[in-house]
């Protein structure tokens, strides 16, 4: 895959992680990038986009983050499912997991950590709140930048249930409503 | 629908909230009931099961959940979607949901909200940690109670995408994996 991704608008970041996709998040140091597999995440502000994202210290991205302050939140599609999975299931100490799984960084506009070309949607963040880490691993990252393949519109996102077993985005519907 | 609950492990109830289904939480004072419908809430620990949930000071739900430090998280289907969305859209200052939107009440083991007997699955909740309200409207829960419906296979939670148009769980798969 080679897709140009265009700029997303900020104020609708929050749209693509309400539904609880899983994702993956990139970090780098010296141009060592490595992914981290996630479904710990909720959205905390609208605009900016604040987002709420438990990261244990066992995980080597833990390390990165607190050194470099800045990683990528990237959302696969059930395309790369498998990919997903092995991201999930090693360990960027001893792995270079873009080699390893095939898979494409680009650089980011304004972060060191990569986007992963693969993924419909990439959000650039910078650290933003770091007290929650010590009691909860919970950071809080802030999107500077959006973006997004155009013509995904229906994107069919992965959402973990344990153990491997995901449940893949559905149909959508609409619903008279008032709310954001 | 009058759903005979049965009780759920704790330690698996982060599978039921990890792929980010929208939930009504319910929560009461002097045996007056209200609902709120919510999208923004994380895993925060397996076992016992914490959950973040960001809840704005501009609810009604906030104040009762200051007074009673209790609530229940509840998971509808899309059978209710229209009420999930009718929730959203009214404030319990005002309205009785559970009368105007034909939702069923079941009083709780552990704490003083109700269950919604129309949710396939049930979290009664007591509040662990206020520390983060202030700065983020987020509160950490801990979950002392589970309930699903039984036959509960593959529930079609909704999943919102802004603007009342909601995803609708799919399909399941499996991918061999190492990770809980």
């Amino acid at each position: 895959m080679n897709m140009v991704k265009k700029s997303f608008p900020l104020r609708k970041v929050y749209g693509l992680l309400e539904p609880g996709p899983v994702v993956l998040l990139t970090t780098a140091e010296n141009k060592q990038p490595n992914i981290m597999t996630m479904s710990w995440h909720s959205m905390l502000e609208f605009e900016p986009p604040l987002i709420g994202c438990v990261i244990s210290n066992r995980n080597y991205s833990f390390d990165l983050l607190q050194t470099t302050k800045d990683c990528v939140i990237n959302i696969p599609t059930v395309e790369i499912a498998k990919k997903v999975v092995q991201c999930g299931n090693s360990t960027g100490a001893t792995t270079n997991k873009f080699k390893k799984f095939g898979l494409t960084p680009i650089p980011a506009k304004h972060v060191s950590a990569p986007l992963i070309d693969e993924c419909y949607a990439n959000l650039e963040c910078k650290v933003f709140d770091s007290n929650m880490v010590e009691k909860y691993s919970l950071f809080v990252f802030k999107v500077v930048k959006a973006w997004i393949n155009p013509g995904a519109n229906t994107p069919r996102t992965l959402h973990h249930l344990g153990y491997g077993r995901f449940m893949i985005a559905g149909e959508t519907i609409t619903i008279r409503s008032k709310m954001r």
